[in-house]
């Protein structure tokens, strides 16, 4: 192998391919990129056995090849280098990374002993660039409590020309209904939460195909290809917390109240409970611990005038996920009755968040 | 108590008191902020015993008032107001927060309870705000482990018309000479390095005045004093490192080193150590450990072609306090033997920064 790259490039898709990969494997080969360089560039590639990732860049390639060596330290010493150019060339049983003036050379690992990085199963379809934040709020919505693997992972789901992807972690569920284009029957697929974070924030500005088949999903966007195995366990239903009415409603610009809750959840004692009343044409924050705290926002409100308690930081993250949209929030009277928020503009993608009362 | 003021330059003074007071003391009567409001303004106050702090801002009084309140609340109530204005009004036994649209009470402390701030010992001199990075990097060189206080802290004394700080961990040792305007004799003080840090960030763009006197030391800047209590122990001279001559001389800009070591750095083994070999116009660094690592950079050379290794942290801290300058380093042959970086322009506030070299 011998190729001449951008440090800047390979040392993005180094770290990309990492943070895809993060899980500590005992099996030191499975710490390996392994680098494909032909004539249409290079690929990184790399595999824990349950995720897969393959990441194509651009390259001069002097003469193609084929290795493994250890993917830290290849992405660390691409990560400090500032020269415009660096070459990658095998030199006996080292990689050998020049720039003017300094080489590195890292020793290779036994690439026959690697399982390689298998290929995606079969698109099912594909999910604009502009949902990819949509799909983020309801990873990050799930539970990253591994004891119970299931509430770790997103379903997605086809519902008539919409994909529905929910994550919860059992007090609090996101649920995103965004436009689809598909190209085969499903998805049914509960993919880890994880990836899909992460998919989410390096496919930024690409279009996003979904792969999926019975074990495993994958996603592809420009000059990447990643894969991981699913989950498998039922997942409990959305549709009973959206479907049945409520008892009062608001309807005001998430970051005012946002901003309230950050100022008034401090003051909330030891369990933790701000309240929200429902009032005339506001909603009021309240908290009582060391010292109490009250603040009203205004807000269109309707039905009745009810008051809820929430655990700060679950409404905190229901509002944070809305930005500065406007939102609905749709609240029932009694015990363990969800609350619902939604963005309140019809026409943007819907982004649906749960979160239950707490008793009072 | 009652006065209008800015909640943005309230919420910074809390913070401030905070950074100055970070022990975590028992005794809650400490853990809160003296309030004091008169004419003049608002002054926040506390202490933890070793330490006492006075930050004196602008407000509107409407009635002048002392009373005593949980710092930590205070500033994190502070911290999220993006109201232009706070109102703070004793309200029976409460601070009451007000602003359009919301309370936030506080419970009082017992203000009798409190031992009150000692204003500072007598002014000895002050120091341009220009050099307060240089403390800041002296302070830097210093130790975090309390098991050895004499480490910890930063040397202060008079030399001629110089103030020389020195900080040291032992392995490495940072002295800055500065020029000082004294109004009286000393200092002599050995003064915790943490409050030096703290003081050099906070004062930024202020001239500090140095108090002193057996026991504590102050620092006064427009609208602060800090006082703390000096450390007492007899503290290593550093002359000696400083004053012999050196085998081999090297002259370069720190940042050119430093980057070229951040490369060559991850390559060092277990025992991590980073070569510095003086060529011919040039320096090189060279590691061994997971593959191997060679970086030439450019340098005004002199004296002999020695050979010396580092443990490269230590190395990177050094450079690292003199940013984008250009250094001298001077280095001798032999073990233990110092190496000593320092600004080549003698004309800039000087700095020597001692490194000692590992055994090969």
């Amino acid at each position: 192998m011998d190729l001449t790259a951008s440090p800047k490039v390979l040392a993005r898709a180094a770290a990309d391919l990492l943070r895809l990969l993060p899980g500590r494997t005992l099996d030191p080969v499975l710490s390996g990129v392994v680098l494909e360089a032909d004539v249409d560039g290079v690929v990184l590639a790399g595999t824990d056995r349950e995720r897969g990732v393959r990441l194509h860049r651009t390259a001069r390639v002097h003469r193609a090849g084929r290795l493994l060596v250890p993917a830290r330290p290849l992405a660390e010493v691409l990560r400090h280098l500032d020269a415009p150019e660096v070459r990658l060339v095998l030199e006996g049983s080292r990689l050998a990374l020049r720039t003017p003036g300094a080489r590195f050379a890292l020793p290779l690992l036994d690439l026959d002993a690697h399982p390689g990085v298998r290929a995606a199963p079969p698109a099912l379809g594909s999910l604009d660039t502009a949902l990819l934040p949509r799909a983020a709020v309801v990873a990050g919505a799930a539970s990253r409590d591994d004891a119970l693997p299931v509430f770790t992972g997103v379903h997605l789901t086809r519902r008539g020309d919409r994909l529905v992807l929910v994550g919860t972690d059992r007090f609090r569920m996101a649920v995103a209904d965004l436009p689809w284009r598909p190209v085969a029957e499903g998805p049914d697929l509960l993919v880890p939460a994880g990836v899909l974070t992460e998919v989410s924030r390096q496919a930024e500005g690409a279009e996003v195909v979904l792969h999926g088949d019975a074990d495993r999903a994958g996603f592809g966007w420009p000059g990447a290809e990643v894969t991981t195995a699913v989950l498998d366990a039922p997942f409990p239903d959305e549709s009973r917390h959206l479907g049945a009415p409520f008892d009062g409603t608001v309807e005001l610009p998430a970051a005012d109240l946002a901003a309230a809750l950050r100022r008034v959840a401090p003051f909330a004692g030891p369990q933790a409970t701000v309240l929200l009343d429902v009032g005339d044409g506001e909603v009021r924050l309240r908290a009582t611990g060391t010292g109490d705290a009250d603040e009203s926002v205004k807000a269109s409100t309707g039905g009745d005038r009810i008051s809820t308690g929430y655990q700060p930081r679950y409404l905190a993250d229901a509002l944070g996920a809305f930005g500065s949209d406007r939102i609905r929030i749709g609240l029932r009277s009694g015990h363990r009755r969800a609350t619902v928020l939604t963005t309140a503009d019809p026409t943007a993608a819907h982004l649906h968040y749960v979160v239950m009362p707490k008793r009072l």
